[in-house]
């Protein structure tokens, strides 16, 4: 997590993110059972306007990696954010929206998938950073399920 | 680049890339003076059917980083490979096509671009690896240009 660039002054508004984050959270779907995760988020920086990002998701009983995420997170101007992210489960997210305060709201405006991906159709994230507290939710719509809550978790900084 | 994780058995037609690249490439664009730089490509994996990647280009003389991108490689059966990439430029990429021996041909399915990334309608991507070496060819159409030649690389594994 070393950082030997200076920090672009673009990112100002969500450097809150940087660090490396802890915590647990719980995900469900019409379609499948409920289930509880681990995760830990990275954020750091290069020197350039644009934060990375990378994540993964853990089976608490063993420590099995489920999830992963990468891709780059990109202030872009007057309260907006974008962010485009790789799953490895074959879909790409274009996300749009805004940074209040230390709160983010995204929204997809593209959803890629690959030939043999889930039919994800559409993803909001929404982030909220109080002190060393990230909390997040993501609602998904996939496979003919309209738009609803998959995900929530709370994780703290622990670096 | 630990791996301490048993390497996922279809991982094989495409574990040739895995390790640690660095080398030269070149760029050219009708709309941009020729370039030169230095790259750096890491594959990894983690137990699971797909590979993760990064990669960076720095310009030569004085190593800043010029771009960056990050990803999963994914083989997706009988010599298909599926490829989900997300650049800091607002774009991510779903590539798509086939595996021959050490020979990697994909075509984009679907270019994904945030309101503030340039226009980039379409890449092709070869690869090429012989022993140590890995080459690679990206063809890309972008900003009304048609599809054509943007970078060609030669990088030697090094780890």
């Amino acid at each position: 997590m070393s950082q030997p660039f200076p920090q672009h002054p673009d990112l100002e508004p969500i450097a809150f993110l940087l660090g490396r984050w802890r915590g647990e959270g719980k995900g469900e779907y019409p379609t499948i059972p409920p289930f509880a995760y681990e995760e830990e988020i990275r954020f750091w920086h290069v020197g350039k306007p644009m934060l990375m990002y990378t994540q993964r998701t853990m089976t608490p009983a063993d420590g099995m990696l489920r999830h992963s995420e990468m891709g780059y997170w990109r202030p872009a101007g007057e309260g907006r954010l974008e962010i485009v992210l790789a799953h490895p489960t074959g879909i790409t997210e274009i996300q749009e929206g805004t940074v209040s305060g230390s709160r983010i709201e995204v929204s997809s405006s593209m959803v890629g998938l690959t030939g043999t991906a889930k039919k994800v159709t559409k993803l909001e994230r929404s982030f909220d950073v109080r002190g060393d507290v990230l909390s997040y939710e993501l609602r998904m719509a996939a496979v003919g399920q309209p738009l609803q809550r998959h995900l929530t978790a709370e994780l703290r900084r622990v670096e």
